[in-house]
């Protein structure tokens, strides 16, 4: 039974500021993502510095692509990122440009779910042979004072998983929150600022870990 | 009666690339646009580069905001941007937050329309204050082999326009289709690699300024 991923997303101002706390949590950590904030900040740059400094972890470069999906991801996999984030808006056709450079390098590519996504759009990106999704909570509820994760995400995570996609789990998810996913096919949790500012980001990203050792989850690789 | 502002769109895969044709251009250039691309491959330092080079032109820095819209925004101002984009899909909270950040520095914001834009939300954006628009001819109708603009984008144009847009139109814009745009209140033509790549950037760029000047253009300043 496999566990699932734990992911630091990287969103500093500069890369300086991402390198401290990855290297000191680096050892709990399975995918590195460079955000979007980070990826504006200081471009590929900032992925070629990561991936030379961390040669064995996969590396997410959340370029979250809406067209130029050829050459966006092009640029990313070539500094080094084994997965680049596709927007659910996207142009139809970036799905299927980027699915076919990842598939020529042996890399992969996510969805993210953004407002407006659709079960019919999702069946798309199934056929397609499109496997990864990252979900978020709903911006609205979040809004309406939902402020933790429910029970109407775990259906919406398993009926994504039943439709065959690994799903990436991000929106403020904190280690107490972990156990209520027991059960949910999760792939992987991020993790950001509550491990990147944190006093000691060991220690943060060794609590998520922990959290994910104990709790009946049941992964989803 | 003003005329239609030129913008340069830089998409390369890295500045020093951009600099060369940009430098060569400049005098016909309005507006410096640091495209999505150049934005991902190099991060904000291609604004500050450009900023620091061409301190009196008008930098767009096409960072096409979905959400974490106060943080990207304040990157691309802090870096030298005048102008920021928002996609149409943003979050609803974005463009309230990106349109506060660039009222408070004196600076501005557009929004790019992409597929799935509708009326009702760009009465919104018009109804926040929102002054900026840029409109690409749909990719459904260029996938259809609608090579050329039409009527049908012209009349969209002019009704942005009436709303009290100042509507920026990109999409294989050529010199010679300028003289089309009789009587369409156009603020900004794009041109990209119509200069960039060009042999003699300079002269291209005149091209379609000398276009814009012959052409009975009403502007939309």
């Amino acid at each position: 039974m496999n566990k699932p991923l734990l992911q630091i997303a990287l969103d500093t101002y500069d890369l300086p500021s991402a390198l401290g706390p990855l290297q000191k949590a680096q050892q709990y950590i399975d995918v590195i993502e460079v955000g979007t904030i980070l990826c504006l900040a200081e471009g590929m740059h900032a992925v070629r510095a990561i991936r030379s400094l961390f040669p064995e972890k996969i590396i997410l470069a959340d370029v979250r692509i809406a067209e130029a999906g050829s050459i966006i991801s092009k640029m990313a996999y070539d500094a080094g990122a084994d997965w680049v984030s596709v927007v659910s808006g996207a142009a139809p056709s970036s799905f299927e440009v980027v699915l076919a450079e990842a598939q020529a390098r042996g890399k992969d590519m996510q969805v993210e779910l953004s407002d407006g996504w659709s079960w019919e759009k999702a069946q798309h990106w199934a056929d397609l042979g499109i496997q990864q999704v990252i979900f978020k909570r709903s911006r609205d509820l979040e809004a309406k004072g939902s402020l933790t994760w429910g029970q109407q995400d775990f259906d919406t995570i398993s009926r994504l998983h039943n439709m065959g996609f690994k799903v990436t789990v991000t929106g403020g998810v904190k280690p107490a929150d972990i156990g209520n996913f027991a059960g949910v096919p999760v792939y992987i949790f991020i993790a950001g600022r509550a491990i990147v500012n944190a006093a000691d980001p060991a220690a943060a990203a060794k609590e998520f870990k922990d959290a994910m050792a104990q709790a009946s989850l049941i992964g989803a690789q």
